[in-house]
């Protein structure tokens, strides 16, 4: 692994957090499986990871020759309606939700990629970010494919397109095509492919973005009955995470491996090929993940992500401690962790803040005085709570530093006597090359000052971080199978990257 | 006070569950405060009031012969941006945020309304519900007036501008008309009235709907210097609630009197009268408030609204006990009830439900399948806090009753042992004709099902509500200054109305 | 009639160019007329008469408690679909269309406008201005209504409502309130006046604004005969114009006269009242219409505006010859002119400009280069026709004078040799107050430049306009019961109003 | 050429109809040409061709990386605004505006196609249909490429940018490949095409779309001095037609040939290659572009496309005369052959029919009584010119044969005594494959009435087409170089296509 300083690197279309999303009907076609409203649900489970722009695509299998496809630029809720859903038929089907990158944002950009191929139509969803982008773009462009975007993800479906220059491969083995991909681009990807009666599922041999299976099983009946593990499956579902299965009616199966190609089709998951890390690297999945970004309800590894955030908490308590009379959190990010340092510590939870449900973008420019006011307008005070307390403040993350100081502000307008505020995770320092859309390191925080004048920078009276160490160890605290090949990327954390990056 | 059956009622364009502001600079004009934009993020803070529409309107003062007016339907954030707040100049102005109520959602209902009258320009918003509006409109369409509206706001409006009959007021003499109007008309109302240069604030003589004051204090500088009550103010605000205070730099006052009309000026507040209630009734504050509609750092009759909310889950503990593993709560409504439960029963409270924010209404006609399953699509399971576990689960309130089912169905799903639903209030049973817009009573499950066959409906172990003494005890807890005036409307509860209705 | 020069005039909601239609079911109802329909189409065939705003309002008829309303800004396609026409059910309806008065083009001055009134609904649609607005209002302020807009129409509706001091009225006698209401004030308007149950038709008594009947005759089989004048009617049609009156199977009967309160039921037409002009002034109906406003098929005074057009081509032939190759004109306002003009002549007609259907409003800002081009970007030059030519080009009348010189440039840049200009009215030179939204003074070209200097400014050979007899002769031409109460409204002419303005 | 009967074809993403414009800067960059203004007026000139769709790329020259893109659904007008023309700087451009073909009407069919290719960005414009798509389309496929849509333009794009598989092009030498592709695919296209510094235009080797060239000079002083041709160029442009060129201060220089490949840079234009027909075979300029499509005051061949109308009307007269009082014309589309028609034959030309500007696209399902009525509603009869009178009706073409119906009903409703209808083109037969959509064989009405049964079926006294032989005589009396490689392709009126088609 190499120590990289973050240099140069252009901000294109390149395909940040998302959420990838497949379903397959088992069993006879046409199916009585609702292929396009379960993904469309997935998606909504998924829309955390990306709210620019939603699509889905089906296909009714066999012989089809083209999919259906719908895509737009906003939320699930605006881009997918009755009308849309109807012409969605299909017995198979991906989808995918998009985070939002700032200007790059165009239509052009919405996923999933559909493309005719010489063997057939081909739909691609992707989450995360290649790190040698470079090179395999140079390497198709010299073949004259004239690429539309800067997309890595359109990147990725004309380099499956593509036979490979030895002629090993120039039929419809897509297999084989991907397996080819994953040799040139070792990370970061997980990927939902689909053809005309399968999809296939991948994830980068580092294991860096999440990928999960769920089995759609049938409605129980209304007689409390537990499901048996020998129920035959409706169909099969593949997701970024696990948290909207239940609400589709599937059952949490595994994940997929780092490396692995899983193939489903009507008949059930196959594991078509596992990739191997190059030189026996361990895992290398995104920390971060945990951290902040996946839903809380989410499995990875084993273990549910909120008892992971509350663990945090935990060991931040006996790192950390402090004297007071309340430990709080900024809802809805710190609750999880306050609650777990609430529990180590002894010191009684209690809310302080009460969150704005309606406050949406700042969309005017506030007058001086209401500047200097520097209050935060998403939160009120519940001041009968605070007034006069020694408040211990959880927040999950500090990333540029300018949210935590107007909460404190207000806690201390309702008459806060004390606030210390607690990160439950490390100083973020370090870009992420693999799909986290992390500001430069000059709008870091952490990166400008330490704990300590942060703290005053704040108003809080005192500020602590979560060490790396005490991280990592939250985290695999749980998990079950613990062996020499798990590894978590930290490089966000740490500037160790998994992979030596090329620009 | 009479009992009165629920009956017909023309679902028109009723005004229900509002928000009203109102702000006005203090001292030499043209003031330095910002009125528009306090105005404006006055109204951000009571938009859990009201989402259907918005409405700015501003005077410049003294002989401002127009107002600038800005309204529109949607979110505040869709109705205004920065060309609409610079137009909206003024040192004085109020505004209104509209709650939204089906069909009748057009934007002529938008408020504030605003007339010319033959002593100028006269602006209204109006919080609440007029009992008697069926003779009021008579009268006034009897005197000639056509009415463009069935909302009962622009009633009042043009029932402010005709002369008396007797013709002891035909001048601009505003307060004598607002009083003549609160004889008229009894309940319920909170009303922000501008003129040219003065902002007149009126709660009706039982104080059914909420309406506090607050200060404009200078800016603080960072030294951490407490406020002192003898600071000078930049000027005055009037809210439906003073969740918003802090974040415009306001102080909260004091709640406007029963039959109070204040009077705002650039020199101050003045009472400028109190009507009574007829007969020396007691007060009968909106109890709903409390329960559901306010927010929870909102402060009423002295008392935080979070506080009131705990106590309630404190006197369910006593009511309602039951053994169980954890507290819970159904996020984010249950929360302050469910610490209270905890609190009191000893019992811990444990986070069990993730909320998906980005679920919006329901967009699509869910699949068969989809219906048959049931879940709640707005909701994850914590499963780790679920599996095995006796559950205490704490909602504020249940009205149709078909949202608590499908969050049990998940907690099931998820390997809940038992789930003990209790509601922080008592069973919700009559109409209110006040301004809370409640289902018809062939909507409200209380009417349909009683607690134990509600909880087999429902697939809960038990259920149980807060007794209606209960709530009243919760909420008279934390009053300081009690004495007979005293009192709370509990209609919906109880079918006891405060004045006997007219249709 | 006194000469008055323009003096202030507030530009606010005044109602201007217009256009008003009616429909209502004759015999038996329900009827088979689909009455929402034909409103909708008589609209559009009135589209040029306001672009800015539509409404239709319907009623079913007798007990009717309310009113089907849909307004909107926009053009008929737009503010209308298959949705809204739906909910428009009814045995008679009204409709207005609105023409575009820039900044107080809003949603809350869209006509028809509706009230409650203590005797039932009343629906009002307006065309016209009044000149008395100013005292009217302070009449109706003075009753103690509020108004919520500038708009005269929303005063004429208010107006309606009142009961006169005297007494005299004061139940639902409708036409009485009309009668009141055209001595209160003189002109203008052409009003269609809905109860619900029959329509009111209503014309100034100077006749300044257009109106007349039709009478829905059955569908035709198509056996070639010819209609016979004692077929039965199906419905009848009130309209600004008659030029819709085919496409909706209506025939033309007579135009509403002067003063005329004429009232539609299921049994027919009817004369209520004719009220007279004071001091037996003659007539005063508009002669732009004439000249520019009007659809070139609609029938006034017997005769076809497209006939009146040419014959103002031929007077101007007469008055204004020029030695020439061909007669051209400006597409398309000035055609019919320049047939008339090559017939007296004898001098060809020949088309010289192609005109770019698609140019819409000027939305770019021009690049200094392309403004100091300074041609027509609206046309394009038939350069096969115009190279070397001596033309003779029509236009229908001159305002700003900026439209004519970029198109006598574009001619020039194709070759022609002679351009001579020839305006088929007189110099505009005042403003209206009845109606037409003519620019101030100022801005009017033939307030700064005769037209020696205008053909210069212009870049024209020569440019001569018709002389004010050369119209009125025109116009009376084809009057064929011509008789002393005859007269048209010049003041935009002449500066002659038919009444005293007050303001 | 072979006679193909009309065969299957897939109604796919397949560009019709559609403009192409180009600009390049003369002499030093950066220059003062208004190059984004100049393309995006040049574009609204050719609005008729298409208002689909609309997009403009820029590029600034020499080492540009990118180009600056703008696309979007649409009109011009409403496809860009001031804030997308800034973005769009440059020295050179092409722009693109595209028909509506139905359903197949997405935002990723906007053109000009860019791509990044491994020879720099590549943008293209097209104007036309390969009638080989399909063989094309494999070998791209084949190759390994994915393609996105099913549009013949992105399969030109990837086309470019493939090496020749005998590797005699592998570098930028883009004429070299232009050529290769005109090799492979003889027709239909009129391309412009768009590296870094230079544009290429390319017209078909048959000729069978339009595309000329223009030279920008500088903007007259107001002395009226005639252009000298010795005028320094500022600029080039080049364009499907030549009717903007007045309104952008740009003066016709001549047609692309047939089959040239013409380089544009800041030194000038300069013919790379012509490619040759094969086995010298006359070229085939749709005639359906003097008839109907292009624009009237555009030239093709010398001419312009005005007196082609014009001339057709003539030998109309000639071949179908008839006995009436008046010649006219269905506004706007026949009025250039009514006036040839009338001169030919000496009978006077007098105006029938008012066209309703404002009529859209239908939107509203008539009823009944309205269908049934069949009534052109977007025209107005002139009735005082057509009562009693013999009208001889002129229209340009007759496709489907349902809108001249109602016309003859409207006119006969007027009071018309007889209408006899004479089309200045002949039957349409056959479907298009080189860009022009025509209805199926089956819609066309010329497939189901001979003249004498559509004359009963519309309701015409008589009714006759021009002869093939005539519209060709009218097409070929004006154009100045005739030689035997002057041609016309007529495939849509006999059948006869330039090239054997291939499905």
């Amino acid at each position: 692994m190499a120590m990289i300083e973050a240099g140069f690197k252009e901000e294109t279309g390149l395909t940040h957090e998302c959420g990838v999303f497949g379903c397959i009907a088992a069993g006879d076609w046409p199916s009585q499986i609702d292929v396009a409203q379960v993904i469309c649900l997935g998606l909504v489970a998924l829309q955390h990871r990306g709210q620019e722009s939603a699509g889905i695509v089906t296909s009714e299998g066999y012989n089809a020759k083209s999919f259906h496809v719908h895509k737009g630029m906003g939320m699930i809720n605006n881009v997918f309606n009755d009308d849309s859903m109807k012409k969605l038929k299909g017995n198979l089907g991906i989808g995918h939700t998009r985070y939002s990158t700032s200007a790059a944002s165009e239509e052009v950009n919405c996923q999933p990629f559909v493309v005719h191929t010489a063997h057939g139509a081909l739909a691609v969803a992707h989450n995360g970010e290649l790190v040698n982008c470079s090179s395999l773009r140079k390497m198709v462009l010299a073949r004259g494919v004239g690429l539309s975007t800067h997309s890595d993800s359109e990147l990725i479906t004309q380099a499956l397109c593509l036979n490979p220059p030895d002629g090993e491969i120039n039929g419809p083995d897509w297999p084989a095509r991907i397996k080819h991909l994953m040799q040139l681009a070792p990370l970061s990807y997980s990927l939902v492919i689909m053809q005309k009666d399968r999809i296939y599922g991948v994830r980068d041999p580092y294991g860096n973005r999440p990928l999960c299976i769920g089995k759609i099983v049938p409605v129980k009946l209304k007689d409390g009955r537990e499901n048996s593990d020998d129920e035959e499956e409706e169909g099969w579902v593949i997701s970024s995470e696990s948290c909207g299965f239940l609400s589709i009616g599937a059952r949490y199966v595994r994940e997929v491996y780092p490396g692995e190609i899983i193939e489903l089709t009507q008949n059930g998951i196959k594991t078509v090929s596992i990739v191997q890390r190059p030189n026996a690297k361990p895992q290398a999945f995104c920390i971060f993940e945990y951290v902040y970004f996946a839903r809380s309800d989410s499995i990875f590894e084993g273990q549910m992500v909120y008892s992971v955030r509350m663990q945090c908490g935990r060991v931040l308590a006996k790192e950390a401690p402090v004297k007071a009379d309340i430990v709080s959190s900024v809802p809805e990010s710190g609750t999880a962790a306050a609650h777990g340092y609430a529990r180590e510590s002894g010191i009684p939870f209690a809310e302080v803040l009460c969150k704005n449900r309606y406050v949406g973008r700042t969309f005017i420019q506030p007058s001086t005085r209401l500047r200097q006011l520097g209050v935060a307008k998403k939160f009120g005070a519940l001041s009968e709570n605070v007034r006069g307390k020694k408040i211990i403040l959880i927040d999950d993350s500090i990333v540029r530093g300018n949210t935590i100081g107007p909460i404190i502000k207000l806690l201390r307008d309702a008459g806060a006597k004390e606030v210390h505020v607690r990160v439950a995770s490390p100083p973020l320092q370090y870009p992420c090359y693999m799909g986290i859309n992390i500001p430069t390191r000059e709008e870091l925080i952490a990166n400008k000052l330490d704990s300590i004048k942060l703290a005053k920078h704040v108003g809080a009276n005192s500020l602590e971080y979560l060490s790396v160490e005490g991280l990592v160890q939250a985290v695999q605290h749980g998990i079950k199978h613990k062996n020499s090949a798990v590894g978590h990327c930290t490089a966000c954390l740490t500037g160790i990257y998994p992979e030596k990056l090329e620009w």
